[in-house]
């Protein structure tokens, strides 16, 4: 149960609330959902089995009829009772299972709110379950990630997080900074054994300066690993940003249409956050990949080029890889415009040099640009699978072929594990300088709070209401 | 069992289905429905339930891991087993809750089939269900009727045939075709006792003319009587098409504000059929009604105002409803011209006569023009309840009041009692003329088949086809 500083949690018997959990618009069955004290009694009002005789069983599905309290039947379906403290909120809850339209869904959640629950906020289901204890903050994030995630491995990697694989990670350096806790307490209690270069602690005892600044030393370096997964999980979790780059005629479109073609089943195109581009969205290696075609570039004067240029200049300096498409058949000079282009841009690069099936001028070594070159043919699919395998790689970073189940996947982990590990840092240099255990333990505890706040062990509303605003409703 | 003329159907081990059957999109959680004799194993190698000790009970959640066969788990849901014949399709059934992301629900749709099943048709579960005989074919279309319902009348309404409401109706005058084909054979095998005025027939003999022929008229007026309800059963199916027809200034808009504010919830802009008109949805007593707002009718020479007025005059012409909106306090012209206006228009009209609170010109008593008359003001509200009353009974016609229940609702339904009814009349004329028994029985066997057809008793693959390409896929 986490530690709270508001008014909320713990097993409060709170009220009952009502959402549609499944998604909006018309399907064959919809998904209302009850939780709270009064979940079973709600239901009961409002659900008529056609089997009445039978008693209600725990997880048990029943056919029967929709009413809203004292009123005629609108829909059948199925409804289901799951006793807290066994359900995802830790609460009783029911589900309801009616057809999926939305006159039904509508007068389905009235008849509930008229039976006594009230419309859940968003992510109230699973704030419950945060607050009953069920799941820590990272795991109730790991719930939003699920749902949007773009691709299966996206889904895996969330899944990794809300079976606790990030949390483990946490817990292992919470456990690490704990005893380190202890050790200090025990020197601020026996000053006398706490003094440079005392040497290793009789067995029990407290650990002497030397042994301590090793210990915050690992710890700094345990997050300083975790800080390096971010990219990758950032990544995984919002996609990939990818500038496609080159001039016009060398085929980006080609190769834009040739990497679309070969996932189709979960692209979409989305507006550009920058509102200049259209991204199109696909799955390249289980990495949710957002192509950023963009206009050609070259040098002119005229205003709508130059236009189109810097747009395509902004789309290269937000991206996460730049992929650059050359002409390879159009002469040495197009490679020393990929040359020069190349040594102006921040993002990786992998340069694609294109119509590889026609006979093309000698490409550079790897060790002359700073870019991975990929020879291709967008036309006939040649070199395209060895293309597709680098930006693979290159979005997945030195952690790429590692474990998604411990990435850091948002800008709060990063903040938080940044300033737990400049604690652990400032630690150790204060060990080093012979400050006291006192202070020394000030920069531990503020190491402790990054961690209890990462994991919600410590929180406050404001942090839960920015957290949970951002699920949908239902969830 | 329906009898059928293609190889469908009946109690055949068929191949496993598996489709999304909750909205897409996303949502807190998705509904992924198998069904076919290999359900239950498919749901088995996709589905790991963390309780694995304990075995499947039927209808009873479990809660578990999703995996593709062999493959690393990328979701926790539940899923549960319905076994047939006691479920929504009549065969085994396996219905998992996944998180409600569209990664989410591919990988297990692409796991579904990797274990054995295949993707489902449009309204594919809801073919089986009525060919392993759980529903005739007018309960299939309510299923759609349910989950396309823009109101919780409609939903009720198609509920009721859900429930059966229609076909009993249906059964009612079939039973009465069945007494009569009776008669008819026996007076086919007793020719002597089937004369003209022979009078009533002794019990257990064969029918004299004029009572067949009174039995004749019985279910034709039975048909006529179901005919009847077919435009409201389609105003609530579909939506009544009110059209707001008015010169500038009278007050259209604000009219068409207030009526929609008055139930938000529902509402959304909908592309006219027309495509030069946009439609918004309000309910009205129940009745989901499409208000088609029209550029103000005046006399003009101006091309595009005659482009408005045309348009105008064309949303008139298809509409259920014609709402003639005039500024009262316009003076006594308008109020002409309203009924000038009113004599051209083939729809029912209410005259809303707009600006009572204002003073204004004398307005024409109901039995001067063809329209009902109510003073509104949509400034203030007045007179809007009693105007938003005469809309729903207007939409609901003669049956309004009556039973929602077993309405007409479709054109294939019309159609085939209109069919059974002119077959009856055939059958009574045929009679009266002194017609063989012979002769009178093939108008009757028609009359028998547009009900079968009806009810889906005798079918074919194009009518299944026809009627289940319309439904949703999962469903």
């Amino acid at each position: 149960m986490p530690t709270r500083t508001g008014d909320e949690g713990g097993h409060v018997q709170r009220d009952t609330i009502v959402a549609l959990s499944s998604a909006p618009g018309k399907g064959a069955i919809a998904i209302v959902r009850l939780s709270g004290a009064r979940a079973a009694e709600i239901a009961g009002k409002i659900f008529h089995p056609n089997n009445a005789a039978a008693p209600p069983e725990n997880r048990k599905l029943r056919v029967g009829k929709f009413a809203a309290p004292g009123g005629r039947a609108f829909d059948e379906g199925m409804a289901v009772l799951m006793t807290g403290p066994d359900s995802f909120t830790g609460e009783d809850m029911a589900e309801l299972y009616c057809h999926g339209g939305p006159a039904v869904v509508q007068a389905l959640l009235s008849a509930a709110c008229d039976a006594g629950a009230r419309p859940a906020a968003p992510g109230e289901f699973t704030r419950r379950a945060f607050l009953e204890g069920k799941i820590d903050l990272v795991q109730c994030e790991s719930v939003a990630d699920l749902i949007s995630a773009e691709t299966a491995r996206a889904a895996r990697a969330a899944l990794g997080h809300l079976e606790g694989g990030l949390t483990k990670a946490l817990e292992a350096i919470w456990g690490k900074i704990i005893e380190v806790g202890a050790h200090l307490e025990a020197a601020i209690d026996f000053p006398d054994e706490f003094e440079p270069g005392a040497g290793p602690a009789p067995p029990g005892g407290p650990m002497g300066q030397s042994e301590l600044a090793g210990r915050f030393s690992v710890i700094a370096g345990d997050l300083a690993a975790l800080e390096k997964t971010y990219r990758s999980g950032r990544i995984l979790r919002e996609g990939g940003r990818v500038a496609i780059l080159g001039r016009p005629n060398a085929g980006k479109s080609t190769l834009l249409n040739y990497l679309l073609g070969t996932k189709r089943a979960i692209m979409s195109p989305i507006p550009g956050t920058t509102r200049d581009t259209v991204e199109e969205v696909c799955d390249i290696g289980g990495i949710p990949v957002r192509l950023i075609d963009t206009a050609g570039l070259r040098d002119t004067g005229d205003p709508v080029e130059l236009e189109g240029t810097d747009r395509a200049r902004r789309a290269a300096a937000s991206a996460d890889l730049c992929l650059v498409v050359i002409d390879a058949a159009a002469g040495p000079e197009e490679v020393e415009w990929a040359a020069r282009e190349i040594g102006g841009l921040d993002a990786p690069v992998i340069l694609a040099a294109n119509k590889m099936d026609l006979p093309r001028a000698n490409l550079p070594g790897e060790n002359e640009i700073p870019a991975r070159i990929c020879a291709i043919s967008a036309l006939t699919g040649e070199g395209m699978d060895r293309l597709r395998d680098l930006i693979a790689a290159s979005l997945s970073g030195e952690d790429g072929g590692g474990d998604d189940q411990r990435l850091l996947t948002r800008e709060r982990h990063r903040d938080l594990v940044v300033r737990c590990r400049k604690a652990a840092e400032n630690g150790r240099a204060a060990l080093e300088r012979g400050l006291s255990p006192e202070l020394i333990a000030v920069d531990l505890n503020e190491g402790q709070r990054a961690l209890s706040e990462l994991l919600g062990r410590d929180y406050g509303q404001d942090l839960l209401d920015k957290i949970f605003s951002t699920f949908c409703i239902g969830k």
